[in-house]
Formats: structure tokens, C-alpha cells, sequence
């Protein structure tokens, strides 16, 4: 990581007592705007010492729930409610989420892969950056909120990385269950550098993780599961000290968590054609290894017979694709399987 | 309507018996063709003689189970199973099917408020005027399959315009409730004239439409009562003599079919912000005047308040937003109420 | 004029007494909302009987002032200062407006050159019919507020189209006074059918225009101009009948209108080359015929000299070209010469 | 075609005496330029009286040859040569011709599929009535220059409509054969009410075509028959009265032309994949029905195995494909056989 | 800076004698030419030995009053003017120059904040480069033409940086007089590393800058600043020996220069949303702290009243708005104050 | 180079004996696949130990010879053929060649000058760096194909790097002399650092490349000389040890390889206006210095006469425009002359 300091600024004071909603000022000279900023929203809870949590959303543009959680979050959060701090970015790559998409339209960057930044570098690199050296280092705990977007439709889940020790493992594990969601899946993001996981990991920092719904809509249901969750992880993280107002959307059942794990390569199928893709299985299903998971019609070659993709490995369903429309090396589904841990 | 002679063709002849799969071949000079075409896929199943029955999808291209549904509909419809014939197109607005969005990339043009079409036009107006002035006038029984597509997710629906006599009401009523969704919906379009309905309305013909699911992508629920539904209209419109094969998906089980109706602009709530839009109910709820619909969160305006929308009328929801992502003007949601008639 | 009856509703009752806001809604099927509507604001201020006055600005979306004026006066104009009916369009274009660009980005159509506009046509044409066969025949006395937009800077003007009889000229012409810019222009556009103008004059109706400044910038003189001039007007139209606010702006003190016409094409000077147009003037100024009015700087091809734009006529220069860079056909400046009559 | 008259006005007095170069203006509002018009390049060169010559190139804007050719005739062509009056226009469709593409980027209308116009239509259409309404009514004899632009690669070719009488056609071919290539076809674009050809066939003219090469590019031996061509042509046509200046560019010798045809709708070959599309021929052989056209690669599916297209019927092989890269619809190749009659 | 050598070559001696006017050659493959360059346009005057200034305009390419000066330079300096070099760039990023544009269209990257650059970057990164390591170590004296652009307009200004030594800082400043404008402003870039003045101050070169105008328009009051105080400034930098020719445009009279500064981040004020920005002042007004600078109005929320912007801090206003659409974080507007020191 | 590992991982086993076609996995998380891939084909064929031979095309998407050689080698080179291990990428820039153009529209990097990559960085990065650290280690000797492209028309020609030491430059000719084309040329790529041939050139590497024809399209000829040289280089490389099956398209006559290089930058000759580019020259002529290499046709400046070029030095004509569009710095033409070492 660059040691060259930030351009951004901010007009919140990270250190003051009460609620304050403030922006990060990223300076971005672009045609529209010369000497124009981006103008990052966040804000601070403070009440007296205690531990600080950082929590996110947004990190992908068109992954809603976690930003309405947040949004709600700010509104609803009060200094008396909690011993400590609370720093909440509800829409953490501004610009994506203001484009409702996936990465930024002023770089193309994926603010997920541009992990720890660069502070010379494009917005999606400096916000990484700034999140990296001047929010990371505050924070004792640690929860980014996703859904799977307009790509992909998925389980409600924790998403648990790989920490370095067996005790931040098993915090980590606490943490999922204390948020709620009847899945956990544990992974490695196939070796990934990029991400905010990876930046903690190598901090050894205790995060959390989330997929909420997806298909780049709202599920109400992942929305109770991320409102009432959010609550439940401040008070596992330390810092709620009150009780929580009631929640606005009944909070739904869901009986203990399903811990499991991407075992590799081998759980992931991809599109091998330009094609509409129908799915041959529901989300949740359990299916075996070489079942068809699904076919690709080509409407282009109207002759030509749907070709079938299969599944590598045998497990539980944990992702779809969002849109009818798949290209080769989209991803079409994905299969976790129960730790063996 | 232009009198005008279309300038497609196609290698098909619609008059020979047996199964034939081929292309209607739109003259289109692009500039990445200068003399090429663009290939609509037609298949033409034909014994002896009965009635003619048109089934069209990709009417809007980011609506796919209709496509599928129809694809799949080629290769298992014989001419054994039928007497009389059923023209089928798979994907009448191919250039949209093939970019996965509900209007065409080479003109903007949505087909479905194309009708009756021009002859001399866009690929678009084109394609509606050779629907209008050579299938249509073959037909004695029409089927367009819609879904929501990306913008909109609606409950499984037969779409029933008001034809104008009482007769045919009846026996366009009957074809929903064969089609076999737990809802049908009657509605005038708000006085289109420039849909398929309308051409069709006009030209008093037995039409039916359908709403499957949504938000771009593909549900494998609405592909079971879609797969189901299309054999069963094929009997109840008069050309189905023998067993249709197993159907690949299981049939979902669906008790009689509530009729509803959209009133008229009251039922529909549009956004009226730039902003995330979370909804404050789930498809197929009951609601009532005046409750709240759904919030709108500002997170370009951290400070404000989300600003709600109400249900101008009471009903069912038959309809919410697909994208999280909303603008003034677009759609959040449609209620419909049981038809008093 | 189709005689087919608009798809645009309103939720306006434009015979109620009081100060009314709403939208006119223009059904539009698009990618992003398949039953979404464009949701064009408009107000209505009646008060008992007496003419109709309709005020438009946003017929281009890069003039500002206008719809600044417009939407200011929607909040400070009351029942009680009006016998009679007043209807404002801030954003008649509201795609364009939104956009900030001249013309639509839903179907790239200029407004003003969509007149009298088709109902089945693009959103544009569909506002223009609107206008055409609702609005217009509503009204007793119009005014229509432009700027230069992006690509022209102008003199605060009133623009007069020649109506088909003395009398009516005298009214225009009394209506420019009243409105109170330095400069009046008169012309008749060069025999376009598509304009407003046009429809108002073929309809022998009352209609006054406006530039106000340009760049696509917000001049406030421009905008003082015009918060005080729109009160006069409804003055001198006959619906105001009592004192207006006091103007935010300071009222610009300025001498009687000068009255200039536009004689033909030889008042323009395009542009010839793709280039960087120094202008040899300022706006205001009286040039005489065949004096340069400025040179086209090539920086791609350094060796080459500046090329010259010439005069082709005298007179005093009432418009003069935005951006920097220009191409051939691109206006570079226009000259207005007193009138005769 | 309408009865309106052309907004389009040009500086050039088309009987005045002598060589004259200006623009046709056609006012074209935009954003870049309010009051901006397109100005299209016109030259007429008049010594007394005589028939009158109309010759066009850029009706498609990657078709160079012809642009080129009548560039270089405005400078070489003077009054002493002729008797008559020759009107060229090098580049029409001058929107499409500074883009480099078939269709103008203003309108994306291919101005050869928009006659005969309209005159309040997009600038392609503009221009098309323009052509019809004004231009073609002066001419004796009309002679469009084409080659195959980007998406096609052509033998040197007169390409001659299928008029109404004996006599013309004989006419025209007489002037295919002066023109000097080595190939001619006859054929009747397959019903187009839309082109150039189309609305001079209408009116019983006498006019030419060309094709000269393709592939967007340049070829210096098709611009050798051009230049050759258009005096012969000339001459051919009665204006021609001086023997012409030497030509730039080596006369390429040619035997006799080869008078074939297009039979129909089966000597087209259309790709039917997403691929790369080697052929197996050379422009100019002779091929057989049923003979390898050449195989479509998938390299997006590389286990999938080469697809061929095949010949549909015999003959000479007049075009081929430009790019490599090929879609559904698009034209692989083109057979045209002897004329029988 | 990296180390390596620049691939940017040129057909320009910068030690001979004489004017030469020539070409900087960065090789660029792009898909329109594999092997083609980017040409950008450079004149050296030489004439014996004494200090060489380098003048540059065009570093952002929509801001034309410095283009249009260098360009008019290199036709009017002559060797006998001066005795030294004079090195100059009047588009030194020349594809944002030919665009009109601040920003390159072949990277996105602003060249201002590109430096030091990168050999092995892209093409804006490369320029960057190459200024910093071949024409900055060549150069005593330094003058970079800027305007406000499209998105800003500013009174015309002497921009100062804050250079390390007080005696540099006066021989700046003392430039700043030279160059003739009414203001100057001192200021820091707010840390900015990525500026040309950035590498500037590092390298403890003298180095000057100007804002003229801007809007994205050309100003000719700020031309006669411009073209005047460029001869003033070869004056002050110690090439000048001859007298200038007369300027084209008469001087404008303005006294001594005010010296100010921006104190910081509360010296701007920028949009807080998606509206219509109308100013509540005039350029060069004084105003005081908490003053209304402007209401954004909301066309798509027109029940919204418009919402107001405040000065955080009273002072000079240097800087508005260019376009009236204005978005979160684009800047309003700027305030400077004297100098205190 | 980057020592960090790449993430690209392969269902090849590159040490397993037999035929094997697959896919490299670049993770690519973009709006339309989270977590996708971008599946670049590979094949690699092994028999025993021997030498290990590196085949590559696609490196530009817009040359297709080579794809179309490679994609033919993989179904009919078979492990009888071979002693050692054959590794062929026929499509090294998936995402460019799937778009049929020199970029990857993924990132607008040009792969060849994105050696030798970057692991963490843009996808034409990552693939760079995992050709430079995996495959290009494992390569006894390489031959990346090429042709011209869209921009460049070329001679079939073997491009021959200048290596360090002269008995691998003697390996280097040899090879260039077995792959079979007319004409050879020698050049250092004015200093490239980031290209293939650099890395290679770098590392003491046996490598040679190829430019087969251009233009954007297919040549039957060259592709001809493809499928036969490759055959002659895989048993010059020393890896073939059977005969090769029957050419598919008759092997092109050839005398013995002409030696030539390119001198230096007087050698390109590239365009200084915006025109149609018309060549005095056929590719293959012999020029002299000085000689007009052609004309730019300006058709927007329709008076402005044609603005020739000039060759800069004699020699053989090897390159030359592709489309007919030119734009200042564009390559017009390119000469050789003949190695005199």
C-alpha cells in the first residue's frame, strides 16, 4: 500500500461525541466538473469509549438491501443506544451506487478488486485506499453489507473468509451466527489480493461479510434479515448497550446456521454459449455431481438443440444466475457444501 | 395500415404439412451489412386441416420464459399431436432477444407499441406490420407470452383485453383460465391503440396474453406453468388431438383463476425521486387506500428523509419494481381488484 | 394533425379554481420501465373567469432561465393576483430538461421541430401533439421562454414571428414591449412548419418567444430580465389584476425595444472548418458587411494559417457562437438589422 | 412523396453559366448548434444548353472510390468541355461520408432505403426528398457511385435497375458498357420501394449504378475505372463535347462486360453464427450449387467444430464478405449468373 | 518519475536556430491505426543563447482563450524578438484539444493531474512524461494557459502556487504583475501531487499559470488579456529584446493586480443535488459568510421548493457555475480573500 | 515484472500426453458477472519429450488469419505428429477478438503493448503477465501470428526481431525463411519495452511473428500461406516429426524470402488532415524519396484542393492504409529496404 497520504477530506470529525452525517470529499476533476469533488456519505455515532465498528454498504452499486439497511441505520441509531463508536458508509463506491451498477462509471473499477488503493490512483482506488489506511485502522470490528446484484440471485448468507488463527475464526464464525442468516459460507476467494477481505485478513482484523438477495431488486425479506441482523451484530461487536427499536420488517424464522464452504474450482459452472439460460434447479436445491443444472437455448441458431451445463460437484445451491441472458465464462451457478471441519 | 407489401419473406411455406423450422428474412442495410438481413425464427407444424393457432415470445427481448418455453415447444410439438396448424415464433423481436432488453437495438423501437407497423419503417415497424398483415390474418387463435422483463416482477397472470363483444369475452376468459395461472387480469391498456391487443381487439380476434414472472430473469416456477399452459391452450383452441409428452418442469398446483382488473390510472403508483425504492410489501399482498408502498432513500442526499409512496387504491399487488434503482415516472407498482362484472 | 386522441393524461383538473400542481403523464414503454410514464410538471393558477395565458420554457433543456423563471413563479403566483387562468410548463420537454441538452435523449428529437407533433409518434412528437390539440386550444396568449442553449449566446431578446395580419403584429409586437428586453427580433424562421411558432401563427393566435442569454450557462441579468418581464406580460395579456411580489433579482434598466428583423439567409455565418472560432466581435457590436467576424484556429494542423469568417451583411450582432470548438455548418453569428417598416 | 417543399436552400444558381462549388444548407437544430445547418457539397459546371448530368457519390459514407472520383471531377471538369450541365455531388449523404460510415450518425438512416423522402423528416430523409423532389426532376441521366463499403467486398460492377421499357433498358446497359468495368448486373433489389434506383425506375429514367470494390478501404485500380469511367460516361450521356484530360491513375484493361443477374432471394449466402468467416473462394470464381461457401470458426466454443455455409446455386461469385467477423444475417456472398435473355 | 526513457520522439531540433514548427510523435496503437501516432503540435524560436521559457496551452482541452494565444505566437514571434528559446505547446493534450474536451478521450485521464507521468502509461500519462523530463529541464521560466473550461467561469487570473523560498515566491508573484490580470490568486491545489505546478514547485522552477475565462466558450476580453500579457511575460522572463507587434485586440485597462488567496476547503461550495443551479450573485461580487449563493431547483420534484446553497466564508467570488444543470459535489462556486502576509 | 502469482488458473495439464482443448479462467468480476470468468481457449498437444513450441494468435482481435490457422491446427494437428509439446492459444485476447477489434473493450488495452504485465491489474494485463511467467517459460521457441488489422493493409511478411546475439538472429531468419512468405522484415519496434517480441527479446528468446494480409478481413491467400508455414515452422522448431496432412488451400508460390528492415522513423508516413486518403502506390511498388504517396480528399472543405503526402525515403512499399478514413497521425504508408548487412 502506497504510504503517500489521501486527497480526501472530510468534514466529519471521526472523534466528537453524538450523531453527525457528513461526506468524504474525494477531489475528481472531470469534464462535468473541474474542481468538483465526490461526495461520499457517512456517518459517525460517538458515545464515549468503546469499542469502533465500521459498517458498509454500497461497496458494489446495484446491491440495494445492505444500502437501505444503512440508510435506516442512520436514522435510527442514537448516541444513547450504544458505548463506543459507529462509523457507516452506506454507499461506500458513491458513484456506482449512484449508476446502480456493479462498478464505477467514472473508472470501470470494481472497488472489490482495487484493494488496499492507491491514493494517486482512479476514485474507485483512491476510496479503497482511504478505507484502507484512515477507516480500517480505527475499527475493531468490521461488516460489509452485499447482495448478490444484477448478476447473480443467492441465499441469504454470511460470508465468512479464512482469518489467519483458529480464535479470530471462530469470532468471525460468531459473528455469522449472531447476524442471523441461515446460511454461512466460508471462503478463500480463490487466493484474491484485491478485496476487502483480503486487506483484514492480512490485518488479522475480525469482519464479516454478507449476500443478501440479488438480481439487482430489493427482497423484502433480505432487507428483515439485514435489519434486524445489523442490531444483533452491534451488540456481538460490543458496542450496543440499549435496546434496539422494533423492527420495521417482521423478522423472519430461520432456525440455526448452515455452516459450509466453496470447496474450489470445482463448485462454480459457467455458460459455455451466447444464450438464454434456464435453470434446471431452484436455489436451495440439493443436487449431485453431473446432474444437469441447466440449458442454454440459442434463439440465433433456432436448429441447434439446447446444450446442457452440468454440475462439477454435488451440494446445496447457493447461486444463480440473475438475467436470462448468459455469455461464456458467466458464471451460472455455484454449489457449497457443509464443512468438514 | 399501410397496403403496402412487407418486404420480408422467408423460406418457410406456410401451407405444407409436417414440421419446419426456418427464418422470416427482414431486408435490414446496417452498417456492418450492407446487404444482409436480419433472421426471425419461424416454425411452421402443420396436419391436415384445422384451426391456426400463432404463438409468439420475444415480443419484448429481456422476457424469457416465453422463449424458452416456445424453444422448447419446437422440438417437442409433432404434427402427430395436431390437426390443423401452429405457427410459432420464438422470438418476434429477434433483434431485442438477442440483446436481452425489451426494446430493439436498432431502432429504440418497443414492438409492442409498434402495431399495426409500417412497412416502409424500422426493423421493429416492420416486423409488427408483417405480424398484422400476413400471420395474424392466418390466425383464428393468437398466444403472445410476456414476463415482466427487467423492469417489472409480476405474479403469474393471464393478460385479457376487453374485446367487444360479450361472446368473444367469454371465450378469451375461458382461454385464461385453460392457460391455467392462479390470476387473470383485464385490462384496456389505457386506449393503445399501437399494441398486439389493439390490432388484434379491432380485428375482433381471440387473443391471449400472459405476464410469467420478471425482472429479467427466469423462473423456473413460471417455465412449469408456461410448458404446462401451452399445451393445454393448444387444446382449448382447438388443434391438440393427442397426449402432449411429460412436461419437464412439474406442474404447479394452482386452484381456479381469480379474475381482477386494472381500474384505470388509480391503480398504478409511479416514483417520483431519483432513488433507491424499498418496497413495503411483497407480491400478491392485499392492500388497502392510503397505506404506504414503499420508501424512497436518497443516498446522493444523506440528510433527507426516504420519502414514501401510498397505494392510490386498495387491491391485490400484482406488479412491483424490478431494479432497485428508480426515477420519476417509472413504475413501483400496479394493484388490481376482483371484477365486479 | 392526426386527429387520434393523445395518450397524455393528467391528474390536473384545468377547470378548478385555486393554484393546482401535478403532472401530465405520457405513457412510455422503455428498458427501464416497461409501464412507466414521463411525468412533465405542470401547474394551473385560475381564479373565475377571464383569458388563458400558457407560459412554457424547457421546449430545449439547455435553457435555463426560463424554466428557473417558470418554476419561481409556480410558488409566487396566486389565485388572487389573476382574474382568470394561467398554465405553466417549467419543463415542457422534461426528458431534455432532466438531461440538460437541447433535445431528448429518448428519441433525439428537437421539440421544436416536432410540431404539431403525431400521437402514435416519439415522446417528443407526443408532446408536441399534446400542446398542439390540448394545451394551445385552451389558450388566449403564449409565451414560450428559450435562451441560446449550449451552443449560442444571445442578447436578451424578444422573439416575434410574423403573424398573418397587421393587427395581430401590433399585438406581438405590444407584447414584446411589455416584456421588456432591449432588443426585439423579428422573423419567420425560414419557413419551418415544426416550430411552435409555426402552429401559433397557421392558428393566428397571440404567441410571444424569448432568448434570453446562452451558453448553457444561468445569467442573472438574463433571469432578472425575465422575473420581471413575465409579470408584465400577464399584465399586458389581461390576466393580472393585482400588484406582482417584489422581483428578487434588481429590475435592469433598459430603453425602449429596439425592433430588427432577420432578413435572410445572409444575416448567418456558418462555420467551415473543424476548428477553434475566435470571434473578431462581441456581441452587441454593429459590424459592417464583409468585415471578419473571426477565424478558425486549426490545431491539428499547425502550418496552416486561421481561416476567416466574413460578414455578409451589416448590422448589430445578436448572437454569436457558445463552445469553442466548431464545425463546419455550426452557426458562428448572426446579424439583426433594424426594420423597415 | 410529400408535396411540401424542401426546407434545404443552397447558394448555387443552378442555371447560371460557368463552374460553381457551395453547399446545399440544410438547417439541422442540434445540440451542438441551434441554428446550425449540414452542409452538403455541391458543384455545377453549365456552357449553354444541353442535357443535364446529375452524379453522386457518399449516398453511402464508407463508399470512397466515388467520393475521390467526383473530387477530383469538380477540379478537372470545366465549362469548355461540355454542353450542358453537370451537377455532382461527391458526398450526399455528407453526415455519413465525414463519419465513414453506410448510415449518416445524425439520423442512423441509410439514406439508399429513404427515398423518395420527406421533407419534415430526419437529415437523411431531408436530403432524399431533396434529391427526388429538386435534383432528379433537372437531370437527363443519373449516375450513382457506390462501392461495398466496410461490410462487402466487390468485383468492379455496373449495377443496372430493371426499368420499365425495352428501349431504357437497353439505354442503360449501353451506358453500363461505357462505363467501362468488367462486369455488369441487372437485378431489382428485391422489391425496394426506398432507393435511389427505385424512384428514378418510377420515373422512367435513365440512370447507372456502380459498384467498385469494398472492404471500406481504397483500391487504387477501382479508382482507375472511375475516373476513366465518368468521362466515357459523359460522353455517353451527350454532354461531353472535348476530349478529357489525361488520367491520373492507369487505364486498367478490360474485355467486354459480362452481363449477368441476380435471380432472386437464392444467390445470397447469409452467415447463420456468431464466428470468423473464412471463405473458401475467391471474389470472381466460378462456384457450384451446393459447393463449400466457406466455414464459420467459434472461438468462444472451441471445442465446436467449423460450420460451413453452402452455395444455394451456381455461378460467378460478385461479393464477399469485408470483415472477418460475422453474425446471423449478414451476408456471406453473392452469386450473379448470365443474363438468358 | 520513472526512470525510463520516453517513447515520445520529435522532428523538432530544439537547439537549432531559427522557427521550427513540428510535431511531438507519441506512438498510440489504437484500433483505427495500429501503428499511427499522436501528433501533437510544437514551435521552438531560437535565437542564440539566454534563458528558454516554455509556454503551454491546451493542457485541458475545452479551454480555449491560451490555445488560440499560442497559436497567434507562433505566428508572430520571430527569432529577431528574442534572444534565448522559446518552446511552445498551444495543445499539449491534443486529443482532449480536438475533442473539446478536459479530459483525453482515449484514457479519461485529466493531464493535470497526470504528472509526473509515465513512459509506460497512457497517451495522457506518457505527455505528462515527457514534459516533466525532457521540456521542464530545459526551461527557466514557465507559463501554462488555462481558462475555467466547460464546467467553471473565473475572472481572469494570475494562478500563483506556493513555491518553497520567499525570493521564488516574489519572482512569481512579480510575474503575476507582469502578465496584466485584474487578480491573483495564490493557492496550494490542496496538496495536490499530480499537477503540473506540483512538479513545478518541486523542481523550484519558476513557473506561472492564468484562468481567462471559461464556459467552455472564447472570451474576447480575455484574448486581449492573453495576447498582451504574453509579450509582457517574455519580457519579464528575460527573452523578449525587441518590441512586440501591435495586439489585435485593444488592451483592457485594469490596475494593479489584488493578490488573494483560497484559505482552504471552506472556500468552496458545492452542489448538494441533481437540479438547476441558479446563482444568487455575479462573478466578482463580495459577499459574506452565510450569504444564499444560489437555489438548486428541482424540475423533476417540482413540488419541492428550491433548495439553497450557502458561502461557508465571506470574500471575492472568483469562480461560478459554467452549465446551469449541476449535480452533488460539482462546485458552485469559489471564494478568495486578500492575503494577508 | 510483478512477482506476485497470477490469478488465472486452467483445466489444462500442460505435462499430460495427448490432445487436450480447454480453457485459461481469468476471474473478471464485471456488471454482468459478478463472479465470472473470461475463458480463454487453449489447446495443447503433447507426445514424449522433446522441444516445446508456444503458438499465438488473436494477440489483436481484428486479425483473423491467424485465429482461423490456429483453430484448423488444433483439429488436425494430432501427438503422432510431434516429439516434445505443442501450446496453442488461437485467441490469446478473448475479449478482442470476440469483439473483432485490436482492443479488448473490457479495459481498451492493447495486450501488445501491455507486456510484461501486470498480475493485479487489467485483464489484457493479467493475460500478459500469465504468457510472460507460465507459458513463455515453458517455450523453447514461439510464433505469434499477425495480420494487418482493420487499420493496416500489409504483404505477407515474417517480422523478425532484432535479438541480441547474431547466431539466435541466424535462428530467427532461418525461421522466417521456413515459415514461407516473399518478404521478410527486420525492425526493433522504435523501442518498445512492452510488446511480446520485447519479453522475448529480453530473455534470449527464440520467437518469430507475422503480418498475413489486413485490412480487417480475410485473405484465402494468406491464410494459405498460414496453413503451410506453420507446418514448415513446427519441424523447423523441431517438434514435427510426421507429415503434415494435405493443405486445405493450395500452397501460394513463392521465390526465396526478401531481407528488408525498417531504418527508422523516416521510413512511416502518416496523415496530417482529417480526409479520404487516396494512394498514388499499389503495396509491393518500389518508391523513390519524395514521390507523392498520395492525396487527402477534404469533403468538407470541398474548395480546399487535395493536400498530398510524401514518401520520406525510397524502398518497397510494405504497408498501407486500411480504410479509407485518415485522421492526423494515422499511418498512411510504410516502406522497407533491403538489409545491407
Amino acid at each position: 500500500m502506497s504510504t503517500q497520504k489521501s486527497y480526501i477530506s472530510t468534514d466529519i470529525d471521526f472523534d466528537r461525541e453524538g450523531k453527525h452525517i457528513g461526506r468524504l470529499r474525494l477531489p475528481y476533476s472531470r469534464n462535468t466538473s473541474g474542481w468538483g469533488i465526490i461526495p461520499i456519505p457517512i456517518a459517525v455515532v460517538r458515545n464515549g469509549s468503546g469499542p469502533t465498528v465500521l459498517l458498509t454498504a454500497g461497496n458494489h452499486g446495484d446491491e440495494y438491501e445492505g444500502q437501505i439497511t444503512l440508510n435506516t441505520l442512520i436514522r435510527t441509531l442514537e448516541p444513547r443506544h450504544i458505548k463506543g463508536r459507529v462509523i457507516i458508509l452506506p454507499a461506500m463506491n458513491y458513484p456506482a451506487a449512484m449508476a446502480g451498477r456493479r462498478v464505477s462509471p467514472f473508472d470501470g473499477v470494481n472497488l472489490n478488486r482495487a484493494f488496499p488503493g492507491d491514493p494517486d490512483g482512479t476514485p474507485s482506488q483512491q476510496i479503497a485506499h482511504y478505507v484502507s489506511s484512515v477507516l480500517v485502522p480505527m475499527a475493531d470490528a468490521i461488516m460489509d453489507l452485499h447482495s448478490g446484484g444484477y448478476s447473480m440471485r443467492m441465499l441469504p448468507t454470511a460470508i465468512i473468509y479464512r482469518p489467519s488463527t483458529p480464535e479470530l475464526l471462530e469470532r468471525v464464525i460468531g459473528a455469522a451466527r449472531a447476524w442471523g442468516c441461515p446460511l454461512g459460507i466460508l471462503f478463500d476467494d480463490l487466493g484474491e489480493r484485491r478485496t476487502f477481505d483480503a486487506i483484514c485478513r492480512d490485518a488479522g482484523l475480525l469482519k464479516l461479510g454478507t449476500e443478501l438477495a440479488g438480481g439487482g431488486t430489493v427482497s423484502v425479506e433480505a432487507l428483515a434479515f439485514a435489519e434486524t441482523g445489523i442490531w444483533n451484530l452491534l451488540k456481538y461487536f460490543g458496542v450496543l448497550v440499549a435496546s434496539p427499536p422494533a423492527p420495521r420488517h417482521p423478522c423472519p424464522r430461520s432456525g440455526p446456521m448452515r455452516l459450509t464452504e466453496i470447496t474450489g474450482p470445482e463448485a462454480y459452472v459457467y455458460a459455455t454459449g451466447h444464450a438464454i439460460f434456464e435453470p434446471a434447479f431452484r436455489l436451495g436445491d440439493e443436487v449431485a455431481a453431473g446432474q444437469v443444472a441447466g440449458w442454454q437455448h440459442y434463439l440465433d441458431e433456432i436448429e441447434r438443440d439446447p446444450v446442457p451445463l452440468h454440475f462439477h460437484k454435488g451440494g446445496l445451491v447457493a447461486c444463480t444466475r440473475g438475467p436470462g441472458w448468459i455469455e461464456p465464462g458467466d458464471l451460472a451457478t455455484l454449489v457449497v457444501t457443509d464443512t468438514t471441519g
